[in-house]
């Protein structure tokens, strides 16, 4: 339930608190909190890529003055037209503004653009809040707290789940690590982009929770392809046998609210030649990072390890751009 | 919501209708529909074992005369003073009752009682109705209703799920395949024997529902092991991060109601160091069951597959009689 | 080498004793041993599909005249026109000869064809020889065992590697289970139609050799698939990966022998697009085999496991008829 | 066969050219070339932990002014007994010799002393040769590699195989990867400290080869392991069944070289309760870079993965410190 009073956007004048939504993409389902509002001093945004820049409009739009930095400076264009500031470098953004975000590719750039030559921690002032939102190993995401606490400044990492339709209308889910006491800062950043944004633990355990869901979901919806692959190959109805896992102890989100079989479900990629969704390839990326982590840890994952090599098998024999519940396809006899 | 006017059962004036429960062993959660009595007359019931022992008691304390056979004649004392008749052989008692329940351990004791020299199909009347709640391979429950045909009779799978306590308390769930212009006779008795009968379709589909579900359930399971393991082992509070899993897209029955990890829930086997439950042998044989029928009709199960394989090393390291949840156990640093 | 004095065959006058080759589709490698000839009494043989009829004719060739059935009149015509007497049912062969061959698909054959209304076992004579070279299940060898022993027949599993050259050229290998006391008597048989025997065991056990071997020459081929593909991909030539390996520990008949990769060997599947050799259905059958003995001796075979699941794939994916070495191009990108 | 006048080392008057030699803990079986000697210049060393010691040592026995350094001063105390120069740091090393060796745990390491604020790079002379003989993943020496050439320096990867023992008697094997016109400078010194050492490829191609090799290793150990115990307990007597495999195409170096039964073979760790060999913590470290050089290749690793979670399993069971052929132990009932 929603708090009274909860407060406004100043902008869009909309009371954003205590919804709940599904996510098509990251299926996540978060209640959204409310948010308290800050001055609007300059946010710098590094990474303008198809995340990054509607999530920088949706800083502007909020009323932020933002000062953005791109290694490709075309991707600057809109949103400088939007009265942003392009700067050539992470480092001269960071020598005007003490909030970033970042928004970047994998971990080489993300190293790059905090570490590097031109990197944010080269000229970051003391005491400065650094969000990265970019989805990367756990491990990286500590080794940039590191450095960032060499330098007097403090790191969060802040991974999204939704897609660019979540960032364009401002509803990703953020999972967020770091100091508590830095949180209520973030939120009100990371509120304007989107609908929900949930405390995890210490620096990096935003990656890990991202991380450990898509795992679970990658296990459960090949699980589920396999499942109901086998019981119509024994006679079943698939809308049946749906029923009865949904009612038993095999139910799990890829059977009940997105299940892989043509014909089971409306609205769902399945329903759709598997377009749209998830992409293969994206989930194994995920999977790769959980593969590094558990590598990292010493830690057996022996479902997550297989279900990453059969993504990886699905995205050399044509399944990358396919949504992630086409393994249930991959799987049945051509 | 039950119908109004659900009739009570003749013996224990208990009306049993659209009662919903959650079944430990098992995880099925079933409507359990509304039942008509018919005429009490004798039933067969081959294989009292400790499962069978109890749903032949219900059957006789809901007033039908009970005609039972075993191979270990011991066995049949406690049922033989409550005035169940004794006989020597599952072909006497098909000689004698035009109904039979069979409840046997696995595949070779069922096309025994069923084909072999003593075996129900060598007397078996025309038009018997013949019930087998063994669990086995669906392939041999087909050839079981063949065989069965030939005699003139009628053959249904309907194993169950539920363990010892719900076959006591006549709480058992019955998955049921055959003809289907036949399933309201075979729900009149299992119904006496448990709370919910679901029609699965052609003969064989009750044993694939459940290995199907069992299936799903095991690799949902350890996925939740792993998933929980490497969150923890990423320094994610085990509470905070089922409670991140049972929000988004990685919620599955192991991680909101039977989660694995010490601590998280109260109630289920691992608040209690992994006794009672569902044991891990049980689910190995299941896991076999379902291997066996995905190699039959060359079904690719690569998780289910693992699973089964991650179960037998448990049994062979001495998880054995724990519950199926202790994998979290298993896969986690001694 | 060949001891000298080896008995020449009484036919074809060629010593066949003590030679050593390697066989294409089974990678078997064995010693071929001596035989004593013997009487050239009435052979009966059952299943004269692509295997079973160049193995009949090799029979008759070698002077033994036959007298064989099959459930399809018209596969024995030819059989007939070299002067073999043709039975309508495997009972009436039993009924003439005391020494018999069967040769079919799978393990529900063999079952109806020794136990079935019309079986052998109906109408064997006492002290009859009944050997099996269909490669099926070693728990149905040893039932069949056990059902001809009650008749006071002797059977034995004798499952074959080589494929249908081997089995025209008289070269099969023979890996035989049984009372070692009849092996000679087999041997004497078997000789006429292979250049190996190899005594193995206890009856079953001649299925076991071969399934074992098998799964591990699965498990040896993905593997090397696999890491030639990753050598390849991190910058390594693959014929100096191929050297390294066959110097070092990862050394393999599939990394020496028989190489998956285009262009590191000659002459085998890999260098021809992947046709001839041993085929990936065949593969995934045998597979299928080894883990049904594997759940019913409750062994684990991890990776064997997810061998058969790899095979299966592939099968689904068009791969059914190729070569089993082309899993390098099934893992490899499109 | 050595060709006649390989040159003799100049201190130790020992002709190092054609031996062959099986080492225990990698396997790999190498042909040793023949060297050249040259001038001898100072040789700069860091790490002088378990391996790296008794490498400097040889270096020094062969003639070799060392300058070395290490985080734990009390590592450096017997080498500069022995006439070596200690220095602070890595930087230090570089400032005063043109030719490094380093010995590092893991990939942080190597970062941290080429390009950290004291690493080799930061005083590095231009035309400098810098060895990683560390393990480690390969796309780390390429950055390494990338970064010592802007300092106009040459880096190569020589990881190696042999343990402790054969680092202290010099017979370690060599697998180098860089720019071949300078592989002659290095095997110069890398012949000092080993019995073989083999050009791969491209900077990286060592730790490639040495990645692959062992993987491969893995699959075929397991696959052994099940394979045997499958055998087993299908009634085959365990050396017969190896010597058939071993005739055959499921013949491996697991097999016929180093058998994980015990009682197959002598003289191998799975003779001496698994004690001794290539340790199970080691092999899964190796199967972790493996599976990240999968990862960030995309390709696809199915029984590599499920070989690297097997042996993770195996640590956090009690088995870390023993040979990693106890992997039989571990599959098989307790």
């Amino acid at each position: 339930m929603p708090p009274s009073g909860a407060p406004a956007c100043a902008v869009c004048h909309e009371t954003r608190a205590w919804r709940t939504g599904f996510n098509l993409q990251s299926g996540f389902l978060i209640e959204a909190s409310s948010r308290s509002m800050a001055s609007k001093t300059q946010v710098g945004f590094i990474g303008l890529g198809h995340m990054g820049n509607p999530m920088a409009k949706n800083l502007i739009k909020h009323g932020y003055p933002v000062i953005a930095s791109d290694v490709f400076p075309e991707s600057c264009k809109e949103l400088q037209e939007l009265g942003a500031q392009i700067l050539d470098t992470p480092a001269d953004v960071a020598g005007k503004a003490d909030r970033i975000i970042t928004m970047l590719p994998s971990s080489p750039n993300v190293i790059d653009v905090y570490t590097g030559p031109n990197g944010i921690l080269k000229k970051v002032k003391k005491g400065s809040l650094l969000i990265d939102s970019s989805t990367i190993d756990p491990a990286v995401s500590k080794e940039m707290a590191v450095a960032a606490e060499k330098t007097g400044a403090v790191f969060m990492d802040a991974p999204v789940s939704g897609g660019v339709g979540a960032a364009t209308s401002g509803k990703l889910t953020f999972m967020v690590g770091g100091a508590e006491e830095e949180f209520t800062a973030a939120k009100e950043l990371l509120s304007c982009m989107g609908a929900n944004v949930v405390y995890c633990g210490q620096v990096g355990t935003g990656q890990a929770a991202k991380i450990c869901n898509n795992m679970l979901l990658a296990i459960g919806m090949i699980g589920t392809a396999e499942t109901m692959n086998l019981g119509i190959r024994l006679g079943l109805d698939p809308k049946l046998l749906a029923k009865i896992l949904n009612m038993s102890s095999g139910r799990c989100w890829s059977s009940d609210t997105y299940n892989p079989v043509p014909g089971v479900m409306e609205g769902v990629p399945s329903a759709n030649n598997y377009q749209g969704g998830f992409g293969t390839t994206l989930m194994a990326k995920d999977l790769g990072l959980a593969q590094n982590s558990a590598s990292n840890t010493k830690t057996a994952v022996p479902l997550g390890s297989l279900a990453h090599q059969i993504y990886r098998m699905m995205c050399a024999r044509g399944y990358a751009s396919k949504d992630f519940s086409s393994v249930f396809q991959f799987l049945r006899e051509e």
